[in-house]
C-alpha cells in the first residue's frame, strides 16, 4: 500500500484539499455526510497524516535528543533505557547521539538540533567540555536542556544526578575500614562535575580518618585508553604503590584490574579496588568488584519525566532543580580484608 | 536568542514571505540586492529553517529508526554505535526503540513509524516474533526495512548478519577438541533465525565428530531470566550433567556462570563454556570467558550504509542481499583442557 497525499485524497473525492483537511480535523464547517465520505476514502486509500505536518501546525515534533559521551558504559546504556521507556509511554521519540568524549563533536551535534528537529535535549557532558555557550545558545533558542550525571553548574536548569559526594565519601571510608592507608583517586577529567564531587568525598574521608592527602595520589587519567593504561601502570609499578584505588568511573577500575593482572598484583591482597559502576558482570569478575551502583535507569527516567512535563505545559518556566537519586555501595571481594 | 519565523523575517524586511523563501532558496526570480538584505537579516535575527518544513518539501525526514530487542547486551550497543556513527557522518539522525523482547511492543513501535516519521528502519527481531505482517505493511507503505542479526527470511530485503552457522560449528568443535563429549546447546528462542543457524552448526559439529545428538541437550531457555536460571539449574544439578555448554547468547553464558558458582562446579574443570558474546569484560571474568566475538559495530554500520544508500537514490529498488561479516573465536580459560 503506497501512502497517498492529501491532494490525491481530495482529487479522489472531488473536493478541495482544505475540505479534506477540515473534515479530518472534525471542523464544524464540514457536513456529516462529507466527513463520512472522507473517512471512508481515508480507510480505502490508506492516507496517513504526516507527523511533521502536525509538527508545523503545533510547533512540536514530539521528539527529544539524548546526548551522551559514550555508549560503551553500562551507566549510560541504563540511563538511555530509562529515557526511551518513559518517552515511549508518553508517545515521544528519542534520538540518540554520542559525542565520543569530544567537545567539538558535542558542539556540532547540539548546533544542528537548534533548528527545531527536537523539542528538548537530555545531555550528559563530554569530558573535555569547559565552555558552555553552545548549550546556552540552544536554551536561548527555545530548546530546553536537562542535564544528567555530568552537569554544568553555570546553567540554570533541571539537573538529575546521584549523591556523588556522599557515595565517594562512603566508598573511601569502606577502603579505610578494610585496612587501606594509602588510597589513590583515579579521575577521568578534572573538568567534570562528577569527578570534582567524587574527589571532594574522597578527600573528606581521608581527612576524617587522619590519613594524609597527597597530590600525587590524585591521578588525572585523561580520557584515552592509551593514556590511562600508561598512568595506572606507572602508579602500580612504583616502589611506593598505593594499597587502595577508588576509581571515579568503571573503565578506570577495569583498566586497574588489567594492570594488576599484568603486574601479578593480587586484588584485594596487594591492592583493593572500588569504583562507581553499573557493570552487570561485577559479581563474575576475578575477583568480584565492589561497586557504587547508580540508579541509572531512574536517573534517565527522571530526566525524561521532568523534560516532558515542561514541554507539555504551555508557558512553563524551566526550574533550576537539582534532583539527587542516591547510589548504593555493593561490597564484593575486591575490597575484602586480607 | 529566540527563533524568528519566516513571517517575522518578512515583516522586518517589509517584503512578502514568498520573497524571503525564494531568496533563501537562491531563486533566480529574486535580485541580488534583495538576497543580500535577506541574508543579513537572517544573520541578525537568527532565523533557522525548520528541518520538518524541508521534510515536507522533499518528503524526507533524514531520520531513521533502529529497533532492537534489548539494550542490556553489548552486541546491540555496539551495533547501535555503528548505526549512529554512520548516520551522523551522512547528516542523518537515529531514533532508538527497544522492544524488550515483546512481539506486541515491536508491532506497536513499527506501526507508529508508518506515518512518515522516519525514512527507513533498521530492525533486529524480538524473540517471540513469529508473524511478520507488521513488517511487510511498513515496507508496502514505503518505509524500507533493513534487518540485522535476528532476521526474517520470508521478507525480501537487505540482511546483515554474522556467519552464525560456521562460527557455531567452530565453537562446538573447539569444545570437542578440548575433551567435551556431552555438549548442551542453550537457545534463547526457537523462533530466532540466529538460534536456528547456531543450532545447525552445533549439530553438524557433533555429527562430524561422531558424538550422539540428544534432544534433551537442546535447551529452549525461553526469554525471561527467571525461566532460564531455572532451566540451567535443572540441567547442571542433574546426575548426568553435560561437560560442555555452548550458549547461543551472552546472557545464557553469564547465567551458566552464576549457576556453576552456586553449585560449586568448576569452570572449566567440571564444565566448559563458550558463547556468542561481545562482553568487554570477558577477559576479566572468573574464569575468563571463551567467546565468539561478533563484528557488531561493523554490522550496524553496514546496515546503515545500505539503508542510506537506498534512501539517497531516486527510484532505487531494495535488493534481497544477505551480507555476512564473519565472527572470531577468542579462546580463553573457560574452555581450557583439564
Amino acid at each position: 500500500m503506497q501512502r497517498v497525499s492529501l491532494k490525491q485524497l481530495a482529487a479522489h473525492l472531488d473536493v478541495s484539499i482544505s475540505t479534506v483537511s477540515k473534515a479530518l480535523r472534525d471542523s464544524h464547517e464540514i457536513g456529516i455526510d462529507t466527513k463520512k465520505r472522507v473517512l471512508e476514502a481515508v480507510e480505502k486509500l490508506g492516507y496517513r497524516a504526516s507527523p511533521y505536518a502536525a509538527h508545523l501546525r503545533h510547533q512540536k515534533s514530539r521528539t527529544i535528543a539524548v546526548v551522551v559521551p559514550e555508549l560503551n558504559n553500562n551507566f549510560f546504556i541504563q540511563a538511555i533505557s530509562g529515557v526511551e521507556e518513559y518517552c515511549r509511554s508518553q508517545n515521544y521519540h528519542a534520538l540518540v547521539y554520542v559525542t565520543n568524549e569530544s567537545f567539538e563533536l558535542e558542539k556540532a551535534i547540539l548546533n544542528q538540533l537548534y533548528n527545531g528537529r527536537v523539542d528538548g535535549v537530555i545531555l550528559s557532558l563530554s569530558a573535555p567540555t569547559k565552555s558552555h555557550e553552545h548549550i546556552s545558545n540552544l536554551i536561548d533558542g527555545g530548546i530546553p536542556v536537562v542535564f544528567f550525571d555530568r552537569v554544568c553548574h553555570e546553567i540554570e536548569t533541571v539537573k538529575v544526578v546521584t549523591n556523588d559526594f556522599a557515595s565517594a565519601f562512603r566508598a573511601t571510608e569502606h577502603l579505610v575500614e578494610n585496612g587501606c592507608k594509602d588510597i589513590a583517586f583515579l579521575s577521568l577529567s578534572a573538568n567534570l562535575s562528577i569527578d570534582n564531587k567524587r574527589k571532594q568525598g574522597y578527600l573528606e574521608a581521608l581527612l576524617k580518618h587522619g590519613l594524609p592527602v597527597r597530590e600525587n595520589r590524585i591521578i588525572d587519567c585523561a580520557v584515552s585508553e592509551k593514556n590511562f593504561m600508561k598512568k595506572i601502570t606507572q602508579l602500580l609499578s612504583a616502589g611506593n604503590r598505593p594499597d587502595g584505588i577508588f576509581a571515579s568511573v568503571e573503565k578506570l577500575a577495569l583498566a586497574s584490574y588489567r594492570v594488576c593482572h599484568e603486574l601479578k598484583l593480587s586484588i584485594p591482597g596487594n591492592i583493593k579496588i572500588v569504583c562507581f559502576s553499573n557493570l552487570h558482570t561485577a559479581d563474575l569478575l576475578s575477583p568480584s568488584l565492589t561497586t557504587i551502583s547508580q540508579p541509572a535507569f531512574d536517573i534517565g527516567k527522571q530526566a525524561a519525566t521532568l523534560l516532558l512535563k515542561y514541554l507539555d505545559k504551555k508557558n512553563a518556566v524551566m526550574s533550576n532543580e537539582h534532583i539527587v537519586i542516591p547510589s548504593e555501595l555493593v561490597v564484593r571481594a575486591s575490597t575484602a580484608r586480607k
